[in-house]
């Protein structure tokens, strides 16, 4: 039913193309502006937000929670993923190669061979410090 | 050098890979949390949003935004997709996976037939009716 | 009932003592550390979001909103603040008195007679710029 | 300087007129949409958010940040709030009175007697349960 037999091959490609037929077939693209999207977006990430607001720190790989809180999760999780390539796909950005091309530069920036044992980055007080 | 010939075939699992090397190499899985990278994706939204924030509207494809504003957005959009991926990641869920099923559910919840040339979902009032 | 004739001259220190005994009565001191009174800020910003999300563009004071979707509107924004309040509180940050500063701070960034008639903050590309 | 001794008296409306005056002041009225100063929120939103970011758990109080940390907190604290005041006034909510409002509406919500002693509003799984 998805085209894809698992969750592990699935590109930004296909997401988009499948965000671009859910929005023409209910005619929703006049909706789909880019300053909508993004606030849209931010309204996720406030859903997201409210899975973990009063939890206090949670271990890795959320051990103790139910399979039910970890498919909400996932929920949460999609829906910034889908108005992100939605939001790009709009604006005219390949999502995929900015990614890559992020990737990279975050090499640039932060070398292995300064960073390894340092936590400089996460550290400095510095406004700017922790910008990726 | 990134892999891969094109951005169009990136999948979340070749970032997902790529982030966690990253993250390892530099000895930096200590600090990705699950909400400590949950505010960092945060704080990446905060960026995106500044992009934005005195434009007013702004129409699909940015026809007039210069070649180097794209550029600034592509790498803030990446920001928020990669700590998306890595946050992913450390909380155990597959992130494609979930992403492909929440498009299934997104399309029972928004049957063609009740949406088409309908703006019901962006119109109502109603506190709930712009989930996704 | 609220100890005040009119919103005009609530201030902060009054919202501050009604959000600590709110939580003291209720026992939820505990609930109440730095980064989960963050996160639920965060979660209202996103439903303050939602109300903005499908509207494109809005006038300002809003002519065309209906008595409901305003009173839902200060519901949002009060959430925002409560949370921002008490989040100032529990960190030990005098927020109203932080927040004359910060005017200050900015009346010395943004001199008037440098700024008048410009909108250089607002249309610079630079990364920047457009912090206040 | 500021107009009021100490910053425990400093009223919403205090901070509504230096703000109404200090676009004026600077012709800014016109970037001051209700959706740019959405965005511009969201945007500091985000900086507060990374100077929390890569902490882990923070105790009340911060008893172990340096001064100079607290002031930069107290900064994006306040730059989240002046926005706020400054939406809520283009957009012609009295936020004072809202969030009284506000105060009373979650005292309705939750009652002393059902709430005292249990923390079902912050435990539970329910996606609308942590919805202030």
């Amino acid at each position: 039913m998805t085209g894809v037999s698992d969750g592990e091959s699935v590109s930004l490609d296909l997401l988009k193309k499948k965000m671009a037929e859910f929005a023409q077939e209910r005619d929703w693209d006049r909706f789909h502006s880019p300053r909508n999207l993004l606030l849209a977006l931010v309204g996720e990430v406030g859903e997201l937000s409210e899975i973990f607001q009063w939890k206090g720190e949670v271990p890795k790989g959320l051990p103790d929670w139910k399979e039910e809180e970890k498919l909400h999760l996932g929920e949460e999780l999609s829906d910034v993923l889908l108005y992100l390539v939605r939001l790009s796909d709009i604006c005219g950005i390949d999502l995929g190669k900015a990614a890559l091309r992020k990737v990279e530069l975050n090499a640039i920036k932060y070398p292995v061979s300064m960073c390894k044992g340092s936590s400089k980055k996460y550290n400095s007080n510095s406004n700017n410090s922790t910008h990726n």
